[in-house]
């Protein structure tokens, strides 16, 4: 049975712990802050009684005083501390001294290619990116990018482990900055932001164009088999009726420079009386009903 | 009661005249091929057996076998015809001609911006864009386009009955190239492809990505409100925090050029033994499972 060690146990690593062990695994936990160590059985007890988990899973989450402790017998090591590159190289030179040589060292980062924390360790081998989508046990999908020095056992691994607990892996072949998620969200931002800026339509105009059209689709497939469907001469054939429309559209499309605190100010005015913390928990109660939703479809059709 | 006038009865035209049946107002169907309006009936049965329909929507749509008859009486037209300047303008100078004054000239169009076909016709105040995704009875937005001559009258009727007939109306300031959603559709999709074509990650890693990742969210909030509710500090500072990543990827992101054959090849590789015409109805039927979904919730908790 996989041993796992999350160091940092903030909400991303919080939500990990929870992963690990919903899926029946023993999680040793440790975080730099005591009083982040105090709080997670009561914050562990929250979460269980939130996403409706068996009780058994705080059973299965222990607290440790030090990195060492925690990382005694883990295989598995998932790290979730600042993404600051010098910190993080730091806290890496320490997992790979003290971790067992078999382990394999994880990063939840979503700014920092392993290269750049993992470069010139002995253990570059066995490091690499499983990032998360916050929170990981509400939302499954994983990326895990190598640096040029990680295995492809390292990675076998860690799709093995990420199936095994019900997470859904994306496996990208080299790193790239951005990885292929925050590459994808990025460029809708972008062009978000520009049109909300410009005037083209409002902020909660743009936000329903989304939520209720082309989200209703990425809910439950992709961008990909998306295309797919509405091609019935084939995907070569799509592109070659509607690739100069998406060309035309893709060449005129916001650039960087959307990202002004003009535009932040312009979405913050649309949402004045927003509680913030109790919408994020609205979010998280529709985030754990539609991936019930979605497994038990999931379940009865695919 | 508002009387609706569908003029093109295909995919979009049927599903059009199914949602404003459904919502109690009487329809009225015309298509230039006379088949199309033979098989109405049966396409209709089908749709409310497939969608869970009342019986009673089938007895508010008649088919016409001319266009002046379609049009008697009708307060608001959608047309749904070949996505062609010159035929759309032909079509545009007939409804106009024929329509009651007070009607509303909607187009489904979602290449044709409203100026290209309604430019200089007598009633090219009442001419507007309602743009929806296919089908509109499963997905609710429909976006709104102006052309420079639509008056802010015909705009607001159009909001309120699509609202009126359980729809999400978004509305645009002015007319703008690929309108909204597939403005953003285009740059996902032309860095989806690019990534892809890299060899970055598989077709099904991208899809997986947002399928079970960013998807997650769209379905039940826009991504403005995504930021708004990962920035505690406000979303100006979340602009200031995270603005130049995401502005170093949008700039290195794919351009137009990433819509090649090739890379279409590769997505229709990766889906080699799917059944279209099947998998296009588990697409439906996941889209009208997740409505469900979706409208219960934001009855209970909105």
């Amino acid at each position: 049975m996989t041993t796992i060690a999350i160091i940092g146990a903030g909400l991303i690593g919080r939500s990990w712990a929870f992963v690990f062990a919903r899926a029946g695994l023993p999680v040793r936990v440790w975080d730099a802050d005591p009083a982040v160590l105090d709080r997670l059985a009561s914050d562990i007890a929250t979460m269980i009684h939130d996403a409706g988990g068996d009780p058994a899973i705080a059973g299965r989450i222990s607290a440790f005083p030090t990195l060492a402790e925690a990382l005694e017998g883990a295989d598995w090591v998932q790290e979730n501390g600042p993404e600051n590159a010098g910190i993080k190289r730091a806290l890496f030179v320490d997992l790979d001294r003290l971790a067992a040589p078999e382990a394999i060292l994880a990063s939840s980062s979503s700014a920092l290619m392993p290269s750049v924390w993992s470069q010139d360790l002995p253990g570059a081998a066995r490091c690499l990116v499983a990032h998360p989508v916050n929170p990981p046990h509400l939302v499954p999908i994983v990326e895990l990018c190598p640096s040029p020095a990680t295995s492809a056992e390292a990675m076998d691994r860690a799709e093995a482990l990420f199936r095994q607990v019900g997470q859904v892996p994306a496996r990208l072949t080299r790193e790239i900055d951005g990885f292929v998620l925050n590459r994808l969200q990025a460029v809708l931002l972008a062009e978000s932001l520009k049109l909300v800026a410009d005037g083209v339509v409002s902020v909660q105009g743009l936000d329903d164009t989304i939520r209720h059209g082309l989200g209703r689709r990425w809910a439950f497939m992709g961008p990909m088999e998306t295309i797919l469907l509405n091609a019935p001469g084939g995907v070569p054939d799509y592109i070659r009726r509607y690739g100069p429309m998406l060309a035309r559209l893709t060449d005129s499309a916001a650039r960087g420079e959307a990202f002004t605190e003009a535009a932040g100010q312009i979405v913050a005015e649309a949402f004045p009386q927003t509680d913030i913390r109790a919408r994020q928990d609205w979010r998280d109660r529709e985030l754990s009903a539609l991936d019930a939703h979605l497994r038990a479809r999931s379940e009865r059709t695919d």
